[in-house]
């Protein structure tokens, strides 16, 4: 039997660690009182379930798996604007403690289901009790509602096995549609409150 | 000086506890592989310069906070669907680890704002050192589109003092109904979905 | 197949809520900067081999083991010095958010192996989606000293399965002797700080 | 006013990154079924009186504190065997995700207050919103025992600032020695574990 524990617990680790670090740059920026580009962190392990599916799906032997499947470990970032997303990408960009490897931009070019979301690959190296290793872990960054819509959408995929109903499928193109307006609503107000925001420090300095 | 520490210490302790605890409901519904009406639960102390803001603007003496601010722990629990939320209110009348004093409806009656809501108050015995201790813990029950929304707002009435623009207000409304929309969306699709999941039951039963 | 994660769940849950509630004891001490009878608190749920393991041995039917085992679920505290265990039992024997339905005092009666530990089990409550249900739960207060020599006693009786060789339990019991020994010493400081503790803040009032 | 939360905030990060890393050292090793040579981890940042303290006992001025100060963050590990310790330093040793500065054996070199503990001092980079920076970590690696009774003298030194009374020192010795004594008969049976180990694996294999 394959020993899935082995292989995947310095992917868990690399899980913890990332979460550790990418939760101190909210911390960072409230001790700052700006305004912190960060909503909160998660992180998870691909269950074992779901790496047999996607491996035979994609016709992928066991032994390639971790080379790869790069969304083994996924740690994901919800932000409260969409113009948050960008400053978080220029805060990965700047780190030193990874390399990037891929960028896929699915806010610009959304998926035809209405997905959204900004999605990184990164090298991760983790210290083992053997040596160092280096493994992929895929960062998505997204609003909250596109988050939420993701969600709805990922469980649906689940249940009909990739093969939404069309019925089903316009209901949640329209829940897309009203992410997206939501979005748009909060992008208008982000504005605003960062025009004001000016304006009381304007105040306050004469 | 007032020992702010010595007061909300107690606060503290109830709102870590309140949180263990609600968030083992998520964890028993997923080990029954139910859908979950708890997304997730947060819960923080209020702040000492919120609280003198508050009793400041209440006409609220320091000896009588504790009783007349029922605010001063508070824990929230987020749902996907509104639907959900009854399901939430009704667990939470179940349980004998607390009392509980006071509910208002939110959602049914919801705020000229646009803040959409289930409130409830609760009496919590907290155990010290001392013996033990009732004290009182707020619990809002909400869908993720009313949370966004509300964190938004709360940002502007804390930075407006309460006094809005009215073109700023505008926006804000917008907002909340187009967090309201995503809300009627996913409701839409919450029937389908488990509508699919009997149907699926069923063939697998045959 | 039995349902252990049925069974266990609930233990987990109670296990989880009493180190929160035990760990702010803690707290409580040092925020009023006394002495804290506790140094840490730990727990977990009894694995299920060493159920069965147990089961086995006891002669307990699967059907019983909730009644008549006394410590699926073990919350264990430490404390610096032995005096500190006496104040720790009477600050549960206060509580109000469990009933106490046994004590041990193998600390003024130790086992003949040399094992030293205070046990009480307690009926708690715990909150489930079904309604509340009472379980038991083992508490175990003890010093570091005694916790440590506990631990290494636990492993080799687990690998010699209760039958330790003489030569090796001579050497045991050589290692309990010192730990008795290092608690007795410790006990001896423990009044000179005190002492000293009253001398400065006599000195400090007048 | 010196801004102690911005000097101490990438101490904190570091100490929370290191907790979580070496305590996967922990979790490796029990995966594998081998003798974890790691108990536990603690970690923490200096308190401002204390770093206050040491500055002005030790002549630093505030602006070389940093430099100066090797102990602003602290990180513990602790053993349950005297030769655990060396299989710790040498997976220190082994890791590329720090530098090792300094290594001090105070085990072989006991302190003259009978103080025994394994001491390394790390430069460890830490990521911040405006880059990378880099800073001092010590890591202090101790048994149980040893971590028992530096607990008690830490105390006691800072109760009597340094010049704790002669009788009391002397009781304070005789607990080092019944510590010492301890890890020795603990040794002793680590031996014999671990040759008990081999004879059951060989039989295992026949």
């Amino acid at each position: 039997m394959y020993d899935w524990d082995e292989l995947l617990s310095p992917y868990k680790q690399a899980v913890d660690e990332l979460k550790i670090k990418l939760r101190s740059i909210r911390e960072q920026y409230e001790r700052t009182s700006k305004h912190t580009p960060i909503e909160f962190v998660t992180g998870r392990v691909k269950p074992v379930t779901s790496i047999l599916d996607k491996a035979k799906r994609k016709n992928i032997p066991l032994e390639e798996i971790d080379e790869k499947m790069q969304d083994l470990a996924g740690v994901r970032i919800m932000c409260q604007f969409v113009g948050d997303i960008d400053t978080v990408v220029d805060l990965i960009r700047m780190r030193t403690d990874f390399e990037i490897v891929e960028e896929r931009d699915y806010i610009k070019n959304k998926k035809n289901s209405g997905y959204r979301s900004y999605h990184m690959v990164l090298r991760y190296p983790v210290q083992t009790i053997s040596g160092e290793i280096q493994l992929l872990v895929e960062l998505q960054i997204r609003t909250l509602a596109m988050n939420f819509w993701a969600t709805i959408e990922h469980s649906l995929q689940y249940k009909y096995r990739g093969e939404i109903p069309s019925n089903i499928e316009k209901r949640l193109q329209r829940a897309a549609e009203a992410a997206f307006r939501l979005d748009e609503e909060m992008s208008q107000i982000r504005g605003e409150v960062q025009e004001a925001q000016e304006i009381i420090t304007r105040n306050r300095e004469q």
